[in-house]
């Protein structure tokens, strides 16, 4: 394998078409996919993380409204209330609705909404694997530049959460740079943080990685400041679900990662296509998951059956958000599908505002 | 429960006394105690973690050299070769074995040498539960302040690790002024980190706060910084396993909360006896443990059986250092058994020099 995976496509075996998708619940342990027949089906794997990321997530969402679309035989007044239920499970973060709306308008009067649907969404999914390309491309520089100033021979990079291809199309989000500079021959190796507490690092792009063959140490999310006072982290690579005008919204913990970069000296780089810049957008509420997402953890027992076992004191209140805030003053640059850019915001915001 | 538990003991129900401690492994799902009878069974409840935490295992390693004494029978040769395993066994952060050394010299020469360890073992003891006590008043002192200064009539205290009675006899560390301020009663809620790979917070801390019916949240680790970004939190305490020139050497992700406490402005104490303090020492090695403690997870299935789970995928390569160092920049101050002073190293080897 060489990261060019899509963790969701269509599945036409039957009658009608419907969504396919890698059950990220059981991976490291299972892989299994998941077909997605119905509305209600997509946005329950969105809710309950059978899918997670933003990339992938985005593509679920309007893939989603194609299965409404077969659901609702093409019946764009059942398809405009049903697609609620989409828009409703999307994290508030990832403002990913608008996107929804864009389409479901787009559909409004068409004389083949079905097919109009389709279309749609393989055309977004397609150009989120073409940006996802050019991150690699263009975040692999960055990688050889730094390889290159430290004198080394191999280069350590930190990364925070699920940053593969489960996560985004193809090469994934904070991997792709790590992918293209494996297929360059650049003898790279991975911090993994484990990402508690659903441990998407330490499943997910472990698991990935492992697929690859790149090398990776796992870490507690603890640990990497000292790794880093060690100088034994070269760079630090994460992914983004949202970037707005209060800096980047991230998986939890990536805020303290960016803290211990900038007081180490260390380059910490964001990657994340154009799309998901939001700068007009300020308020934004973290959603609070569910507690038991914390009380339980998921592994292996000795015969290899997956087992969920409580980890925490009974009766013991959790709070989870999702995300955290890293400001743009800990950002070394975000590496996006149009090339590197420093992470000055005014700077981004103008340029957009040009195009 | 009001916090005043010793995590070891001499049992003399025996014919030989031996030591009593908590096994610390199989909390918070149920609590058991071990018997300690032998030198190699003291150093292996330290190596395999049934006991942790600075000021137990300073507590059990001073009994196991009475211990020691009773195995070999008085005889001063043979204790000063055997209690080198628990030498050995003790974290070298911990810079303990010269008090080792200390105690045997002192024994050196005793008509009766069993007699005389014992003593000078319960002395320790006993003066660790002195210092914890005067921890907590002096630490309490610092709550009230911050409580009054905010304006606000609930304090929200971010810990990290294993901080009670578990981890240091008597009160503990971090939480002993915790446990003064309720016993004052004051409205304290605590946000206790999950502290992986070990989750000494998660199990150890909250079990702890739990007994006492002290309100807490448990948090992952990466969760902090999101919650101080929102006001979340008054202020850190945690404890130290050391304190040298470096800094303040404590369970891995201490660093981190330093940091984002100060990029928020947030105090930040560390409770420490004096004992602790270490400024000649500027070379410290920071132990690597063994990957299975991170490869694996406990917790209790549906029929609360204690189970253990591999989390991560197989043949995973896992880094984890059981410490890492916050430098004293970071540090609004030290609260020790001697009273609070800032964390101002110069001055405060200055004034250890001079007595």
């Amino acid at each position: 394998m060489q990261g060019n995976y899509r963790a969701v496509w269509l599945n036409n075996d039957f009658f009608d078409e419907c969504l396919e998708v890698v059950d990220q619940r059981i991976l490291p342990f299972e892989y299994h996919t998941q077909y997605l027949t119905t509305t209600e089906e997509v946005a329950r794997a969105i809710k309950n993380m059978t899918v997670s990321g933003a990339g992938v997530i985005k593509s679920i969402a309007l893939f989603g409204v194609y299965i409404t679309a077969l659901e609702v035989e093409g019946n764009f007044e059942k398809l405009q209330k049903k697609v609620l239920l989409i828009k409703e499970a999307i994290p508030s973060v990832l403002n990913f609705s608008c996107k929804i709306d864009i389409m479901v308008d787009h559909l409004r009067g068409s004389s083949d909404v079905i097919g109009e649907a389709k279309r749609y969404s393989i055309e977004f999914s397609d150009n989120e694997v073409q940006e996802s390309q050019k991150i690699a491309q263009h975040g692999c520089k960055i990688i050889e530049d730094i390889l290159k100033n430290s004198g080394k021979t191999k280069i350590n990079i930190l990364t925070h959460s699920s940053v593969g291809w489960l996560s985004m199309l193809d090469d994934g989000s904070a991997l792709a740079p790590i992918y293209e500079a494996k297929r360059r021959g650049i003898d790279v190796h991975v911090w993994v943080d484990e990402t508690r507490p659903l441990n998407e690092g330490a499943s997910l792009s472990a698991w990935e990685l492992a697929q690859d063959g790149i090398e990776y140490t796992i870490i507690s999310d603890g640990t990497s400041g000292y790794l880093m006072q060690k100088g034994e982290i070269d760079m630090v690579i994460v992914g983004a679900d949202s970037v707005n005008a209060n800096g980047v919204i991230n998986t939890t913990g990536t805020y303290l990662k960016a803290l211990a970069a900038n007081d180490n000296g260390i380059p910490f780089y964001v990657t994340t296509p154009t799309s998901t810049f939001d700068f007009a957008t300020k308020d934004i509420s973290i959603e609070l998951r569910s507690e038991d997402e914390a009380h339980y953890m998921k592994g292996v027992d000795e015969n290899k059956t997956i087992r969920k076992v409580r980890i925490i004191p009974e009766n013991s209140h959790v709070v989870y958000y999702a995300f955290d805030i890293t400001p743009q003053r800990l950002i070394t640059g975000f590496i996006t599908n149009k090339g590197v850019c420093e992470a000055d915001f005014d700077r981004i915001r103008e340029k957009f505002n040009k195009q």
